[in-house]
């Protein structure tokens, strides 16, 4: 078995560790003669692996009591409409902070369910650095603040979490939960798709503020209602089973790597190293303001965009694989999550300055 | 590995070949050096995995052109929303068949979009058979009908297919999707969970007419447009990777087996066997009428309820497992999807007959 180092945006590389131990597990889940897909979702082996991978997630983010944690599904998208759908009822616009390609997408889908504000965008400079907090000022009726701390196809990311005072604050975490510590009480909301730091795409994490839960639009599937799945443990009917499964075996190996502060150090680490390699070169370049740089989603243009082809087949090569960059973006990407280890990041800057030297 | 008989009405057992190969695959999928589920979707392998699924479920089913195929999420319980925000946008009615829990939480989560009628109901004899086609007649200022070919939890299924006229046919195959032949052009929308018959939990199918999609309910989030589904191949975001890959498989070891036709037969004799031994006893018995037994799903309640304990303890030590009937219903129930073999069957009516000439 050859496992390549995959710098895809997401779906994205798993642990080798954690791929190991769901292959030896799949067809017979700890002596039951079954794998756990095969498990009834109410049986008692089940509500230990959804307990379990609950119980560590707090651990790992400090998630305090008052706080549900729900297994959904449908990714950030479906969460743009949950959103809306369940904090918009008591009245007030919703506010966005619009820097990139996915708050774009959150404000518009909002927008089907009432009033929405853009308090501030950086669009008219490509997107190419987060919003100031200096350049925003939260509505005390808003009905929540909604932003986007890492934007994945930008590669920007915020430096600091923003203040609403009694304003519910709202992040889409897809593309950065799990990757550096966060103070989960300064949210009231915290959704991610999986498929970046967390396990296999088709689950949805969601954190909330329990006190925010309770009435709903009036149009809200049951199956999108925070209130009925906290009550419900997450299961108004079937989870994704398989997929729960998987991030409780990801979340058992971030605890191993040491929790997410000692993720933190390594994710700092394969940044800068990547930074420093682009940066020293003329041939490579990022265009992101310097103290707004995603640790998680690294675009790099190449000085003779004519080698682009070449540059991803020669990777491919190398076993540096999905570094085509988003088609809006143009260039390169590398997307560097908590699976993916140091080696892969110094085999890619290796690569990156050969690949210089034979075409600068 | 000792993999044992799963009677559960699920997740439900997958056929031991799959799980086999998705062992095998789950690491390197195909020398990429990466699982499935690290593929990017929007690569040529996955589309690649997705497009071929697609092309085997339409041929085992002969799923005309002129019907979309879509991958979604969320279960046959969001598809109750997702149904009238997509059909009832035109005006009329939802009507329904009411023929046990699956059909109630239907009409139920329908309730929230327009006005919903319940064309004929079972309700007062217990759930104890389906509606006969004489019972009822559709409106024809329907938005559509809406009924459960088999009811899982009851253990009745159709022996009919309801004749609507141009009112649009929709049924709820989670349970019986793929047991047997069905005329797709005698349905407008077909949807199922695929923990059943198809794969994982956290996939759902949906088959529609074409013609049907257009304009949608004003709060319909974009990932439940089946139109917007339709335009984008099920991939409006990231759809649940994995889980398609292991339908795919499932659909690759039916054609093995013969496809539908042949599957039929297999159910067919599993059931009769089943039924048989249960109608051959004074210690077992099914309540259901006969012409509306289940293929799927049968239940079965023990004379003395005392024994129920020990049937499931000493059933289980004989690696038959999850034969526990619904709380609403009580007693035993075994469901008996493609994925079951005869032999388990024929194991699950030993271990009867001999469970009766211990305690009967």
């Amino acid at each position: 078995m050859t496992r390549g180092y995959n710098f895809c945006s997401g779906p994205a590389m798993l642990p080798g560790a954690v791929m190991q131990r769901a292959q030896e597990e799949l067809p017979d889940w700890q002596g039951t003669g079954m794998s756990v897909m095969e498990l009834s979702h109410r049986s008692p082996e089940f509500v230990s692996v959804l307990e379990g991978a609950e119980a560590r997630l707090r651990t790992l983010m400090n998630i305090p009591e008052d706080y549900a944690v729900l297994f959904m599904q449908g990714g950030a998208t479906l969460q743009f409409s949950c959103v809306p759908m369940n904090l918009m009822s008591r009245g007030g616009a919703a506010e966005f902070l619009d820097t990139g390609a996915w708050s774009v997408k959150a404000i518009k889908e909002a927008g089907r369910y009432g009033e929405t504000r853009v308090l501030a965008s950086t669009k008219d400079e490509g997107y190419r650095r987060a919003v100031r907090a200096d350049e925003f000022s939260v509505g005390a009726d808003a009905a929540y603040l909604h932003y986007t701390p890492n934007e994945t196809i930008g590669g920007v990311e915020f430096n600091y979490v923003p203040e609403t005072g009694d304003v519910p604050l709202v992040a889409d975490m897809s593309s950065c939960i799990l990757s550096r510590p966060i103070n989960v009480e300064d949210f009231d909301l915290i959704y991610a798709g999986a498929q970046k730091n967390i396990g296999p795409a088709g689950l949805t994490l969601v954190i909330v503020r329990k006190s925010l839960l309770g009435e709903v639009m009036h149009d809200t599937p049951s199956l999108l209602n925070y209130k009925a799945q906290a009550d419900n443990g997450s299961m108004v009917n079937t989870p994704p089973t398989f997929a729960i499964y998987l991030a409780g075996l990801v979340f058992d190996w971030l605890e191993g790597q040491g929790g997410v502060r000692a993720i933190e150090g390594i994710n700092a680490e394969k940044a800068a190293l990547l930074y420093d390699a682009i940066d020293r070169s003329e041939f490579y370049r990022n265009p992101i303001a310097l103290e707004h740089r995603s640790r998680m989603n690294v675009p790099f243009i190449l000085a003779d965009e004519q080698l682009n082809d070449r540059f991803l087949a020669e990777a491919g090569e190398a076993g540096l694989y999905n570094l085509q960059g988003h088609r809006s973006v143009g260039g390169m990407r590398a997307s560097i999550y908590n699976a993916m280890p140091l080696a892969g990041v110094r085999g890619l800057v290796d690569f990156m300055k050969d690949f210089e030297q034979r075409h600068g």
